[in-house]
């Protein structure tokens, strides 16, 4: 018996390294000491030594069902900025800066096509964030995973100065919720999505979705707020704190970055709703709360000022919405889905 | 339509988080400022600011199909503590010391009971290495996975004083490789495994392993060798390079931390082989060198030094064995398998 025998196959696992090195040799970043190869990638952490108190964050996400729409339609190249995009805002949003990104890829079987497609995807929003690709995982395990399917995860690091971190115990009651708008689904509630978007034609223009398919608009890929947040910084006006809008929607998101005894007053209107979701919400029958729950609604993610600052952050923003504020009190609430 | 209806489980979702949170309760470490809940995780790095020039190592991999050797048996709290501690080996290879660790976890249902055992493992495997959990991530994907099974990845975070690292330019002929035990397949060949030994009994004590059976033997978990690395570093004897051999046995794995101009010769015989590998190969029929090239055969680091500080090293490590040596030369030769 030989290891082909148990169904791994060695060759296709050679040429997905060899497309894998290929698509990240665009992607070199001065920083890495060691990288795809070495038993651990190695990044050179000079600026933290420029920090009075360095702190280090990471966060692991992956990227959910998106991958079943990709394989639908068999374009594979938005998940990489997916996953990369999702992992800096979730370091933006706990106040960080990103340094690199490792990624975890595993499939019945590794088509490299598919592979490097998507670290091509990867390495491209790596490249615009100027973020390393540390390294990474690939895996084939035909018992664990369906034939078809894959897996992708990823993990984000960055820094930040102690004294910057978000902290709860400043948000106050009246302060402003500014919104900066998201692209569409971003990476979560495909389940819900693929299933009640089942039986359409996913490659066929839709007027209701400004000519766009079906296919396009749920692979839209999770926008990255790194431009915004450089742009905020420069202007000294970063956010008391902010949620990344992701699984939960703004009912599961916002509440993780407010104090106890504080909730927040949201109104429905005061930002547009990318028409993929009416569209799912229609052909689908589900109820507005669920939509809430579930989809991020156009709130890609939401920043939380004390009043003087949100008018001069809207500026800065140059394409964001006043959609709320914090009120006394417990939990999210939505008017015109709530009540 | 509901969220539920597109066969997403939110009550699993949150007992299985509950059960994380419990498991981890065990686990706090100092360094952690924001854990589990946050948007990433935040771990307090001043260690770093007294480096004089401070490197970040990382590294992502999976257990590979050792997850459907525990789901065969239903055994799953040691695959936590593989996968923390290949995590770690990897990191003192590329010469790194470990801070923090996040895991991935996602199946096609979300078994809290399950979740809860690898969970409570990976806590105990950490805290044994003073390794913070500093987040992670869970995902339930009935359309990605199998019935019954799931993957588990995990990335682990350290650092190393640059002047520190590894530099393959200071190996030379002549130099030893000291060869630590491996505790048997450590993470690596178990698809191999899985399909030599499938018609066994896996519950049953077998003679030829000590009177073990073959799930015992097939999921003792991955050995962490940062105890013995703690004492070499005490006694000033930390290798020249390390190579921790995982999949693609010593074969892939020694070759990645040689220089050109260098190759390697090992002696079998000079180091004991775990029986569950003879076993492997017996009922598997399958040949000494497609051993050597997927498993580790005993060998589960090997360290290179100058043949002096080589025999104050094995006093150190009170259980490592001279298995062979640096020669001029490409790739690894292995006597006994390839002549």
């Amino acid at each position: 018996m030989r290891y082909e025998d148990a169904g791994v196959n060695l060759n296709a696992a050679e040429e997905t390294t060899r497309r894998i090195k290929e698509a990240l040799a665009g992607a070199r970043h001065p920083g890495v000491i060691a990288g795809v190869g070495a038993f651990a990638g190695a990044f050179d952490a000079g600026r933290l030594a420029a920090l009075e108190r360095p702190v280090l964050l990471a966060s692991t996400d992956g990227v959910g069902t998106k991958t079943l729409v990709a394989a639908r339609v068999g374009r594979w190249r938005g998940l990489g900025a997916d996953l990369v995009n999702h992992g800096v805002d979730d370091l933006l949003a706990a106040g960080g800066w990103p340094l690199f990104f490792l990624d975890y890829l595993a499939a019945a079987r590794l088509e490299p096509d598919v592979v490097g497609e998507v670290v091509a995807g990867l390495a491209e929003a790596a490249r615009a964030a100027g973020l390393a690709v540390l390294g990474g995982e690939t895996a084939e395990m035909p018992g664990v995973y369906r034939e078809g399917a894959l897996d992708l995860a990823g993990t984000i690091v960055g820094y930040a100065e102690r004294e910057r971190l978000p902290d709860p115990a400043r948000l106050r009651p009246g302060d402003v919720l500014l919104a900066l708008a998201s692209s569409g689904l971003h990476t979560n509630g495909y389940s819900l999505a693929r299933r009640a978007l089942a039986e359409l034609d996913w490659e066929a223009p839709r007027s209701e979705l400004g000519g766009r398919n079906v296919a396009e608009a749920l692979l839209e890929p999770h926008t990255s707020y790194l431009p915004v947040w450089r742009r905020l910084e420069a202007a000294g006006l970063l956010p008391k704190t902010a949620a990344h809008i992701t699984g939960g929607g703004v009912y599961g998101n916002l509440p993780r970055v407010l104090p106890k005894g504080l909730g927040a007053r949201l109104i429905r209107g005061r930002w547009p709703e990318p028409p993929i979701f009416s569209l799912i919400q229609r052909i689908g029958g589900v109820e507005d709360r669920e939509m809430f729950r579930v989809f991020n609604m156009g709130l890609g993610m939401l920043l939380v000022y004390d009043p003087a600052a949100a008018e001069a952050a809207l500026e800065v923003l140059d394409g964001g919405w006043r959609v709320g504020e914090v009120v006394p009190g417990e939990g999210v609430f939505v008017e015109g889905v709530d009540g």
